[in-house]
């Protein structure tokens, strides 16, 4: 099986053309709604699950640091509350809870988005689920709708207490959660290059229809993926580049390490991309050297059997023998023997011939394997 | 059917070359033009229909906003007339009155005016009609060819009287309107996308001339496609880069998300291309195995029967049975048994060899689908 | 017939290398020289026919403003004359008389030329002319070499005493003529437009050799052309952006204008380019599946009538009959009719096999058309 | 055998995603740890193999230059204890010990380290070792994982009194060795351009399943080493445009020269990677031809003897000679002679109708080579 | 024969990686060396042949301008002393001395040289010579291998007294060198461009592997072309943009002229490239094509005579014609020329039906050319 089989990369519901931004639109399926909320500081971390409204609102106004968890998509009112409350433009809630949006980086007044995606296995395809990550100074908010726990190891990290999430600016935090979504992508690139390879022994081999379908499948799949990789790189990049005055010094020397990685990211995909444009080249070189094969076969059949047949119907043909002139091979006493001998003969020189031209060995080796 | 068959892309109507620039180009089969005219302020919204040039006139001197929608294209003196009066510059006039341009945006000493294509549907084709938006401080002038209503979205919410819409400046009007034509583009690609979808099980199923043509005509629309939409990209990406003195800093914000749309708009073009690109290879690739197949199977044929043939010719030779060396087999009691158990053995041996080489199969497998 | 066939692009004959430039390289077969001087201002207008050096001294000197235009190439050396008059660079004039140019723009210190092609029908081909524009603030001079009159509409515009043309500077003028030029492709582009909508045609209906010849003659036509219109672009762009202090800004409007018309040019044509790029692949996709058709009616007739013959074959064996083991079927008394019906009943079930595989049809097809 | 074989390029232990950064990943099998340093000026060089820690940070406090010349990976607990004696930032030692880095430079407040990579043969293969170079005023420390001296002509050179690597600074030094990894390069190169060379002949010759694996797979290796040579010329680029205080200025002018080679090297890269794509073109472009003069010889065979074996099918017939009008030819005294003139008529000027489109020639020339 | 044959393009003795740079590598087979030293003012011209070291040394600190020279490379121990006496910097004599280096100007504190190629018959085959230009105020030193006057037109222009090359700066000497190296790549393309226009014709008529080969090669050679052309346009253009002080305000006019000429043959080297390029997908065109004409010839012999044969064969059985209902056709009295009617009926009807799809009328026609 192909280890991607189903993205779904842009969501289709949109507004109707024309309707006022900033009103979500609709969803179903949606997963149910968690909220984690830890206060911290170097001393203290406080753990609150599905903290009330004005817990949260208690907690943004505080001097500790600040990371929601909003996990599910079930109540979206719910979302837009929680992002109303931490003073989210209406285009950043809107984008927020439509997750169908392109990798970016929205700059607002006090406050900046991240839009990422997250590869995530849901049986036997992967989702490239959107995970929306809010930084201001002090507060890191992270929306995802799958339940699965992403951030688990970062959770961990953040209860070490002389950990540096917890020293360090909630830039830090940001800077882990964007690090954990990006590397990520690593086993799952390792896993389509183990594809790809099968996939080239398998064109070698064995070229079918079948084969081709997966071949194009790939190839398509890696170009969905290039359209979030690549944004997902240069969001990274703006971010260091345009928007560098949210971060402290320190966090951009990690930014631009992540950064670093998406580069590495961009380059293994474009490989993958080049080596599965050619799996085409390589299918099409091999059913036309298969071809070369079965004509030859078909050719030394023929070439060889087509005149020993003609030679064979002259001697079935029923001239009057009363006529000396008439076929009078067909009353010598050797005639059957001295005509076996020069047909051996004739098909034993046609298969010379074929074996100077090399076409023997060849279509004996495509039968070999 | 495809989804798109006529693009109305660049009108050839054009100036003999070297006539002077400005005088508009004569045109036929124009639509009745009728003239919507809105002036309104937070408080009050005045709706004219076919508003007189004094109307017009008055209105544009007033202190309040104004919205004039001219929908069609019968009378081009009176289109030009209205232009005139709103002080558009000459060549202005002549682009939108000519209505095959480019998408771009122009800035003229006061005013600014987008040049923008709306999809549209046609019976079965789809158009892609120039919308001129000009925008000056306080009016918004929307030139339009079809009558079809593709503004009533906004209307609706122009009559809200605590709309955003009514609160802000006539740059947010000009905002809504492009935003609503750069949406009406989503609907579209999803057509496509799915059309795309068919097309390649199809290439797979049952290629042939018909489908063929099919392929190469989606890729020639995508091409058409890709005129507009990279250009309508740089239009508002220049405008909001070289033209923001033209809008307030909010809208600029909401200018940024439009923008933000068309570069996916165009990221999911550029993909479709791809994809209607490589149709064409999947298309050899199937072609070329289907070829395949059909060898092997009249190599599978001839290789077994000509030599069988051959055979049953030899014993159909007339030679003298006088002579004991003459085709002696013939007088054997159970020559002709031997025979055909011969002729048995070679068949299947040359079936064993085919099923081997694992022809057998794959024929088959094609056979069945 | 293909619209382009002979393009005369960039002269061969050069200086060998090493010589002295500003030395111009002899030509043959050249039109015979004309000149029209215009000197003209808003009240006035003199157009004199062939003047003599000293009259064309005299109007340089004037205060009125003069368009020089020099047609045809019989005499060369005086058009260097006069372009030394005019005070034109060694390295400038040199390019006006060796009429091979790249598309530019030079600019000297206090003038500016334009070396513009204009496509030209000449018979059945089509050349593309150099048409060199020199400016100076008061003076515009265009060097041509066919006696075609090109610029007849602007002209006629200069005569008319309240035009544009007259009123405003000499750069208005080297706008209008640079328009001209410009616009004078549309056309051209159009019926290679159309050539590529046949050859799509025909690619699909009746591929052949003489068909693959035009399409890559086309393909090659193109290639010229971008080598030709892509500079075109540069240099208007560049006049525009690093030579704009020679213009009026009320002329820079108008120039911008024209570079976007050079920038459309540029977009259908490399839409055209890219559609020609595909007929290619049409072609072989067209070939490869009337081959597969071919080979489908062979093998169709291969595997029905050589089981056929083989067992007309055997029933043509003479065998000893005495035996009761040899061919007994011959001596059934419903033998014949009995070989008849299994002959049938094969031939039948192949076919019903094909049909099923749906061969029938599509080789029915392909006779239809 | 290819050149190439193996690339450990981007090694796939990697951190689980979320964990901290600057926390080395573990490895196996890795070569035993030696450590040479180099404590010299213009008048000493002091070489002690393995120095204690100690050793060490007395040497790095010295005036004197130092270079600590690092091999083998089996101890990472010492390399990262050495690596922070030097005051290397967590994410430089984590790249350094994790050795899949892409090839980059990256500059900490005080330091700079290239990451570049090594061709190195190991067996019949070749690994591309990364090879980390740190560098502060006065102080390289080069880290390394093969025990294979790479640097020996470099320490030879440290050993002469005189020489420039004595008397100019440690950046100097820096130069030697990067421009000594760079070089390494134009042997492999030569290798694969040779290797190219046969394989064009190869494909030209003979054609087969094999070959086509071999030019897949030098296909993918350029792929994979220009993922290796493009970033290598872009980070030397970025130290000397980006990092160049960390540089005398002569030294600078050893850096563009060696700038200078990668750009040759990437040229080099490109052009190989242009002509292995040719050769898949080429390959199938033999093919095609391959199979053209296969079916021109079963398409003469057949052409030849189908005619001729139904004439002698005719005269196989056994209609009742009782009547005159049933095969009358087979009574004619002459008559198998006059068939046999015709057969051989029929034959011969089918014979000449191929030579006359010159087949004959073809299949007899290519039966040749 | 096609134009090119043999590149030395980037010459493969190199330094063992890590020895001193600016340490020349040692050459075999070279040409004997002449010096050639003009020493002139805009009065005098003095001519040296083969001039002393200290010769050298006066003419250097003299106030004249000085022309230096140097042709072959028997004796690198003098180029370097030349060298040495004119300041160059090491690395510099480095490139001059091992004549593979990429096109490209480098400056140093007081001088520039250029590298650049002279293509140069050689036999058959063309040799892209590299010839280096050192240029200091005052000073010009011209290092080339081949003896073979290139320069020759500019000694006759440099002993003309009035001459353009006297009165100017060393500067303008500088550039009528580089232009005459530029201008003798014209002709050159120019003999590729005819032979690329043989190709096609070529392709067109009788497409065969030899002409593979010769098609592959040429785009091999433009593949090595690019590699110096490319880099030679960007040389000339960064000494106009980067190195402009070195020159007059005048001799820059000039050099911007060449670098024009260098962006125009990279034009054509780039149309020449998409034209091999496209005569790959001829040829394979082409050669599909044919084989769809073979095919058809076979079909078309297969499918007519194999049901003729069948019926032949019927009537061969030997059914025993004692029974009524075996064979009873045998007897009938006209049951021989019936059947050959019948025959001829399924021949013909067959043959029509060929006529219809248009076999007849292209198997003919390729049969003609």
């Amino acid at each position: 099986m192909s280890v991607l089989a189903n993205f779904n990369i842009y969501n289709r519901k949109r507004h109707a053309p024309g309707t006022s931004p900033g009103v979500p639109v609709d969803k179903k399926e949606a997963a149910p709604l968690h909220v984690d909320m830890y206060v911290y500081d170097e001393m203290e971390l406080l753990h609150t699950k599905d903290p009330q409204d004005k817990d949260i609102q208690t907690a943004l106004k505080q001097d500790k640091k600040v990371w929601l968890n909003v996990v599910g998509s079930s109540d979206l009112k719910r979302i837009e509350k929680i992002a109303e409350h931490a003073g989210i433009h209406p285009l950043g809630i809107e984008d927020i809870v439509n997750r169908g949006q392109r990798p970016k980086v929205e700059e607002f007044t006090d406050h900046i988005i991240f839009y990422l995606r997250l590869p995530h296995k849901q049986g036997d395809s992967i989702m490239l689920e959107q995970i929306a990550l809010y930084y201001q100074k002090g507060v890191v908010i992270t929306f995802q709708e799958q339940v699965e726990d992403v951030f688990g190891m970062i959770r961990k990290r953040l209860e070490k207490k002389d950990g540096r999430l917890r020293t360090r600016g909630s830039d830090y935090l940001l800077y882990a959660l964007v690090d954990a979504l990006v590397d990520s992508y690593f086993p799952l690139f390792d896993d389509i290059s183990d594809d790809i390879d099968k996939l080239e022994d398998l064109v070698l081999k064995d070229p079918n229809e079948n084969l081709l379908r997966r071949v194009h499948e790939t190839k398509r799949e890696l170009l969905t993926l290039k359209r979030i990789v690549g944004p997902q790189r240069d969001s990274v990049n703006a971010a260091i580049r345009d928007h560098a005055s949210f971060f402290s010094k320190e966090t951009v020397v990690y930014l631009r390490d992540c950064s670093d990685h998406l580069i590495r990211l961009n380059d293994i995909l474009e490989s993958l991309r080049e080596r599965a444009g050619s799996l085409i080249d390589m299918y099409m070189n091999v059913v036309s050297h298969r071809m070369n094969e079965i004509m030859k076969l078909l050719t030394l059949v023929s070439t060889i059997f087509m005149p020993l047949g003609f030679l064979a119907g002259i001697y079935g043909m029923n001239f009057d023998r009363a006529s000396p002139y008439n076929l009078p091979e067909l009353n010598y006493e050797y005639g059957y023997p001295i005509l076996l001998g020069i047909m051996a003969a004739v098909g034993l020189s046609l298969l010379f011939y074929f074996y100077r031209k090399g076409w023997l060995k060849s279509t004996r080796l495509s039968a070999d394997d």
